[in-house]
């Protein structure tokens, strides 16, 4: 069938042009007569490729020569032990801000390796805003300060880099990375997985501060440790070249459209579209505090929950995909990744319009 | 360029038709309008498409039901520090036994988590052969037996199941899974990476029977929990799922060519042919004990090691590609996985015919 709109948190939609060039030469990658796939990850066109990768990710995000950037095999989830495996070193502990699903998880399995301050918590208020940072009980005995920029699954985003004073900020951008300019020094470390705004899941690229590293738990794994895999340049052992040549296409493609600068432009527009539309809808809602309402995704819920199911069959008939919530908060969500055009966010604002005015 | 014969260890040559699959049907999987590394993994589709996948498998290899198959997003050799991770239990130790380069290395990283006593060890011997399994010195208060089936670099391999006993067996069957049917009753533990025999690299597949799993040390980071990804279908985590689709592709394809005794008797013919030539051409050697060989990767050198860059040379323009031997041994290599067709080996055969010729 045709391609769809697809809203889907992730494994979410790429651009249809780096899927193309990536179907065209799945059999033959740079005239090497062999797939990207196939290809040794110790040729010198490999190893080419992954350098080339790190220097566009580099220029797009201006990331300066001191931090690390590392494409590990590995699930976005395994950061919550990578972490603190790798950056707790000789301190007893670590600040966490609990602001939804994800972060929340990052604590649980954060203490499991180190004692937890949680310097405020989104819990009580259903994860729909996050308290002034001049109220959070930060400790600069920490080893870092931990946060999810964006929060998938409930829709809150601190959109401000928070200070953590004199300790490294680490930091969650999985599902916000790419999708605007970001101050990478005021960071420690930085993670995403790839499954969002990169390329296809089972990668998660880590910029890490050099200084960080080198630090690693005695019982960290060796495929999980930072300096090992950032001084093998990605190929301590076999990396996921498939996602890292896709990540390749996709940054091309970022700077083809005018890089971050511009994709925040567009993402800004679309988000303001959809905010708008269902604030003023009578019919739909979002329960995020304004100041805090992420732009990549937003949930939302009908004025009558019987009719979810409607919903849902009626927009994939319309072509727009993966609009179901996730399963802890119900409803609907719509996922507004670099990859959704903005026609994709006009199309399902005009559907909802229809649908809302059916069913009052 | 034409499709080249890809002689390389790993990621692997694989069949032209799943390749072909996998382009055709990249922008628009199932007519769901959406590519398969788009689609949500917790989508009606993508799990049938897991639970197909994992069928497929336990019907390969004749895999009874209680053995848990896994996929995990990570690369084999995360492994060698999971194994012991998760299956060391109340037990204080682990027989190893040290066959090659990647016996060798998962003993080191075994050893930082438990003790480790090596049954035999081929060091001495430049792993060219392994000694009787009569000589082993197991002990039965160990954890489990571990040993590499097929060591890819040095092209030795054990072609018996050993006998251990009353431990579980733990193998490390990257480079010889699906090459031939095995009795995976007698196994505790069996892994293989992905980027040999299976689908594109940055996945791993793990086969454990039940009463292995749930013993896994505190320390083991749940990603990496055989009990946690077994009980979540392997979802616990955003999948490869691009590499579990190909490896469903890849499964099918075994099954229309005749399964895995079909493949062993291709195979076998493959490797008999070249061994047979590079031991009698008197210009080319391969060092390993004949019972001992490699079935999928054969290691050899040229008469005159100052040959060896025109061979790779010649070789490449002949469309013979990846014929280098891994950084650590030298010579040369060629791999002769299932997807190498017996064509391929004998342009190989012929291409060495008229590079001896002209050089002797």
């Amino acid at each position: 069938m045709a391609r769809v709109y697809n809203f889907g948190a992730g494994p979410a939609m790429l651009p249809e042009v780096v899927l193309q060039q990536a179907q065209e030469e799945l059999l033959d990658w740079q005239g090497s007569g062999m797939s990207i796939v196939e290809i040794s990850h110790r040729s010198k066109k490999f190893m080419a490729l992954v350098d080339e990768t790190t220097n566009l990710l580099r220029e797009l995000l201006a990331i300066p020569n001191q931090y690390k950037i590392i494409f590990l095999a590995a699930p976005c989830r395994s950061q919550f032990a990578m972490i603190p495996l790798n950056c707790i070193g000789n301190k007893t502990q670590a600040d966490y801000l609990d602001t939804g699903l994800w972060s929340h998880q990052a604590i649980k399995e954060a203490k499991r390796y180190t004692n937890v301050n949680i310097v405020s918590s989104s819990e009580n208020n259903g994860y729909t805003t996050i308290a002034k940072p001049e109220t959070w009980k930060c400790d600069p005995t920490s080893a870092y300060l931990y946060y999810c920029a964006n929060e998938t699954v409930n829709g809150l985003a601190l959109h401000e880099i928070p200070d953590a004073g004199t300790i490294p900020l680490a930091c969650d951008m999985t599902s916000c990375f790419l999708a605007q300019p970001v101050d990478i020094t005021r960071f420690g470390i930085v993670f995403a997985g790839a499954q969002k705004n990169i390329a296809p899941a089972g990668m998660t690229i880590v910029i890490v501060r050099e200084d960080l590293i080198g630090h690693a738990n005695a019982i960290t794994p060796t495929t999980d440790n930072y300096q090992v895999n950032a001084a093998e340049n990605s190929l301590y052992y076999t990396p996921n070249s498939f996602s890292i040549y896709m990540a390749n296409l996709n940054f091309k493609w970022l700077q083809r459209e005018g890089g971050l600068s511009a994709m925040q432009q567009c993402n800004q527009t679309k988000a303001k579209l959809l905010y708008e539309y269902i604030d003023n809808s009578g019919f739909y809602h979002n329960p995020v505090d304004p100041n805090y309402r992420s732009i990549m995704n937003v949930p939302f819920t009908l004025a009558d929950q019987s009719l979810d199911e409607s919903f849902l069959a009626e927009a994939s008939r319309a072509g727009l995909a993966e609009l179901k919530g996730h399963r802890t908060v119900g409803g609907m969500r719509a996922s507004l990744y670099n990859a959704m055009p903005k026609a994709g966010v006009e199309a399902l604002i005009t559907f909802m319009q229809k649908f809302a005015k059916a069913h009052t």
